[in-house]
Order: structure tokens, then C-alpha cells, then sequence
């Protein structure tokens, strides 16, 4: 079941030069997290019951770096949270949505994740997140 | 105060095509609502605390139109809740963030609403949103 909206990615060219602008409206950076295999810095930014993350290339042909090459700075990815990410999969596959990975893998801070394709979401990268605090097995 | 996410806009080509997603996943269509001086019409997906509006253009000049036409279907905008956004308006003008409206004006379902332009905001198209049951004057 999908329980919200765990966090929109945004990618940006500096995190120094975005964090501003969300600074402003008093929301507050809580971590800048850098994640090597990705390529990517991410400023994490609580909202509310979700997050912001500000996502910053570290090399050009990682995905956020061919994503500002191509697209420029703007809204990447929508994350929702869901209660069993390995159930969605199946379900999805059965019903011939294309999702990215094998199988749902490990994420950012131990969560079950798994992406679905921006052609069978009507355009958007989605990712599906499970809290590693419940056991997906 | 930002409050969370309201909700993230998808522009899509067609309604109908893209909700299917969406509902495989147990999210569910609660209303669609016409607006015609935007030019628009609008699924609205209740999802946790805020929710998904997929987008469908009903005149190519309209801003969804026009952002299919240059960017094709996929993330277009997102909406934060605001406790004040009188008192945001006035913070970001202060700042030297760039706002779309002279003030805030009534949106969607009485909400008061302001946008911020893409260039103050790491190249998101920003809403910000009060509900109507909270004064703003």
C-alpha cells in the first residue's frame, strides 16, 4: 500500500545556491549526504510528513549530470513510500509496467527501493520506497 | 511556516492513459475537475498527507500545453502548504526571489496561492498554498 510521498528529488547545479531559496521559507537542510556510486551530493530537507532533496552532480555522466546536461535544473524524481515495495513490483510487472532494477535493492539509509520507468508513469522517473524498520521478506 | 507537500503536479498527455499507473499501485482517482481559464484538466490522487494532480491540456496554448510541447509529459510543478503565504510573499520579495503574481490570489478549492519562478528556485516551477479556512488577512 502507498502511504504518501516519501521525497521529490530535485536536481540542481550547486546545493550552495539552491538551499537559498527553501532556506528563505524556513525549511532547514537536516544533512548533505554524498552518494559515490551515484555520482551525487544530496541536500536532505524535511517537509512536512516528506522531504526535499536537493541533488547535485559530482560527475558528468552520472544520472543527475546527464539529466542537467539534457533537461537543465528542475524536478528528477517522485518518491513514494509504501508499506511491501516487493508486492508493487509484482503487482506492476504483472500488469506490464516497466520497472528498472531485478528486484526491489537497498537504498539510501538501508530502504527497499525499487524505480518504475517515466514511460509507464506518464513521464515520470518514480521511485517506490519500503522503511528497512519492516521486513519485506 | 511550510506545513509539507500539497501536491505535485504531472503534466500528462492523457488522463485516461496515465491514471492506470497509478491505480495499480491502490491509489485512487478522486475527482477530475475541469479549469477551463487555465486551460487544464486535473485527476486529483489523494496520496498519505498530500497529492498527485496528473495535468491534461485542453487548449495548446494553455501553460500545460505548452509545457507538453516543449517538454513532454512528466514532473511540472510542486505545491507546498503554507500556514502564511502572505507572509511568505512578502519574505521572498524581501530576499529578491522572484514571484509570478502582484500578491496572492484564490486558487483551486478557495485556496489563497503564489508562485515563485523557476529561476529563484533551483528551476522548479514552485506553488505555495494556504488553505481557505485559514484567514490570511
Amino acid at each position: 500500500m502507498i502511504e504518501g510521498i516519501e521525497h521529490i528529488g530535485i536536481a540542481v547545479r550547486s546545493i550552495e545556491e539552491a538551499r537559498a531559496f527553501y532556506e528563505a521559507l524556513g525549511l532547514e537542510v537536516e544533512a548533505i549526504e554524498e552518494v559515490p556510486h551515484e555520482g551525487v551530493r544530496v541536500a536532505l530537507i524535511p517537509c512536512g510528513a516528506a522531504r526535499i532533496e536537493l541533488l547535485e552532480s559530482t560527475a558528468d555522466d552520472s544520472p543527475v549530470g546527464k539529466f542537467l546536461a539534457k533537461r537543465g535544473p528542475g524536478l528528477h524524481h517522485l518518491c513514494l513510500e509504501t508499506d511491501d515495495v516487493k508486492a508493487d513490483d509484482a503487482t506492476l510487472r504483472e500488469a506490464g509496467f516497466r520497472v528498472l532494477r531485478a528486484e526491489p535493492t537497498r537504498g539510501a539509509g538501508g530502504c527497499w527501493v525499487q524505480f518504475v520507468h517515466p514511460a509507464s508513469t506518464g513521464g515520470v522517473l518514480l521511485e517506490l520506497s519500503q522503511r528497512s524498520d519492516e521486513e519485506s521478506d
